[in-house]
């Protein structure tokens, strides 16, 4: 593949982070009325944005510490207590975004947990707290043993992109799924194609190549850790590199 | 990760993808009114079925052709062949599914592509189409240089996964909107989950699983062709393992 340097990735998708989560407030502000803490629509507007943010790109940014070479060699500690915080950001906004959705319904007397959308974003977050717990508990505690360490490893980084994957689809099936919602009586139809419809569509192919662009750096062989394969997880001091 | 045998894991896989085909051909045409070209959403019917089948299942199955044993030694033609032959099936597939939505809308004078599900399942089947011609210029035919061939293979690699993802992506979506469009009126809404929505949503987490289960034993190191990431593609028989 062609040989791109992770740095310059990485400013790109900082970017494309960056225009995922203004596209989405931006569009809960202009178009669906802003943000309130009152039960209605403008509770369940902190949903999206709450899900956009700590779901997709707090967790890719979450995701990707390991693949900064400065990770690479000294203390791990530090490095695995950033992982750690940056998800556990992730997953509050991601439960408040759902105790916003929550809220929304019981104020409106809309039963919960019907769509598939729904299904597929519990399922999502119930999967990430299993992944934040079994993470801290194996890689965070002093005790765990390097064998436990060594064992959970390979199936954490499969859940981990597979969270991703998770949460790309549920954002996609959402942001459809209030479209269809939002763009009638009185407005115009979500089949003419207002312009709002083309803004939040581009939100989600914007989101799509955020999580797409993440996985692939995931994957990359040459932007792994040298040492990803072998039981790396005791936080000692690494010597230098060239040592 | 655990150390489980591909072909094992294939058979659970095998029977994965055909509950994903039989679910959705059995929604249709117990929920749905089943199939017929005439134009109604009986002619609508056709679309999710062909796409389950041909974008996630035969997709899955053209994926995972070089990870099964018997293709690593040998002459790789054949398998090449087999390979290209299922990803056309499953873009024929594809495309008469399009066509089937598109027929439905154009009868009903409803506009096409308009939702975020269109845009990414046509971006979907579009990217599919330029994998396919790609793939079939730098592999199987025979004058493409072998510096081309090893230059594009992992490119050809990452889209093949990256596609496998917006199917399920587009899927989801779909399947949420259609159960939102057809609840309604008449009928047991979504929000009250009849039996319809808990078969539907089934649908799309089997569908997921499916996709993730794939994507999975894709990224899988000891799967790969041992070969995997040399220039492998000048279609002499490989020695035997083990000379």
């Amino acid at each position: 593949m062609l040989d791109l340097p992770f740095l310059p990735f990485c400013l790109l998708l900082g970017g494309l982070g960056f225009m995922c989560v203004a596209f989405v407030t931006s569009w809960c502000q202009y178009w669906r009325g802003g943000f309130a803490l009152d039960g209605s629509t403008r509770t369940f507007n902190w949903h999206p944005v709450l899900m956009v943010t700590g779901l997709v790109v707090l967790y890719g940014a979450a995701a990707l510490i390991y693949r900064l070479p400065p990770t690479w060699s000294g203390p791990k500690l530090p490095w695995k207590v950033l992982h750690g915080a940056l998800a556990l950001a992730a997953f509050i906004l991601a439960v408040l975004g759902l105790a916003a959705v929550f809220r929304f319904h019981n104020e409106n007397r809309t039963p919960n947990m019907y769509s598939l959308h729904s299904w597929l974003g519990l399922a999502t977050v119930l999967l990430f707290s299993c992944q934040w717990l079994a993470g801290f508990s194996a890689f965070l505690l002093p005790w765990a043993p390097a064998w436990l360490r060594a064992l959970y490893k390979p199936i954490h980084v499969f859940f981990g992109s597979t969270i991703l994957l998770l949460s790309v689809a549920s954002c996609v099936s959402g942001i459809n799924e209030k479209l269809f919602f939002s763009l009638k009586n009185g407005t115009t139809d979500y089949k003419h194609l207002p312009p709002e419809a083309v803004y939040a569509n581009t939100l989600g192919l914007l989101i799509v190549l955020f999580g797409v662009l993440v996985l692939a750096a995931l994957a990359r062989p040459s932007w792994k850790r040298p040492d990803a394969d072998s039981p790396d997880s005791r936080q000692v001091p690494a010597l230098p590199r060239g040592h």
